[in-house]
């Protein structure tokens, strides 16, 4: 549990590695995460749960596999997006972004079904921030 | 649920009430709110849930009254905390901010124990937010 504010500035800057959330604070049993996204990430769904993106920084298009076929949508500084659960999703950023996630502890940041992961992309629950 | 990206900043401008959270978002059963606020809210405290804050814009003031006694926490621009079940806690903002929330739908904003709530603070779990 957080005892202090932690500026999301901070967290960022303890780390480098991209797709590679670290956890900067639990809510009940949900992670706050925030990662360092650049280039692709793979396609993946979470079967149980939504998965919550907000752009700190940079933009951040998350592709959409829909019933109605596949879209994607543009997250600029500051917007939100919700993936429903079930649904594939990719999210990439060309020139880089940092981002905040919250979603239920535990969830994989490649959800229950994926492509093959290659080595750009961390397969994680999320790491500790480092102190 | 949301179909498309929602800028925080947009949201913020449909609405001027302070102490007034509004829906922007769910992430399955919880809700993400965002919310204008100045001057202070009141003591208060919700037995079942934490309650997630990160300040998008300006300084708030979160008084806390923990097991080892009174203490207030002070969160910066881009700053998250998350007040644990059961503490009393009173928000405030001398000069005003904005803010984003997250916590189960359903919670109320003054909790299930709390002090007399004065006519500036909306009693209230959440409203939608306007198109």
């Amino acid at each position: 549990m957080t005892r202090e504010p932690i500026l999301l500035a901070h967290a960022l800057s303890t780390f480098d590695q991209r797709w590679s959330p670290r956890i900067v604070t639990q809510v009940n049993d949900y992670d706050v995460r925030v990662a360092k996204v650049e280039g692709e990430h793979v396609w993946h769904a979470h079967d149980d749960t939504d998965e919550f993106f907000l752009v700190l920084d940079g933009e951040l298009t998350i592709a959409l596999r829909e019933q109605e076929g596949e879209r994607s949508v543009v997250l600029s500084t500051g917007a939100v997006f919700v993936v429903p659960r079930g649904t594939e999703h990719k999210p990439s950023s060309k020139d880089g972004a940092s981002i905040m996630l919250f979603e239920p502890t535990g969830t994989s940041t490649v959800g229950d079904r994926h492509e093959d992961v290659p080595d750009h992309v961390d397969a994680t629950t999320g790491h500790a921030l480092e102190p």
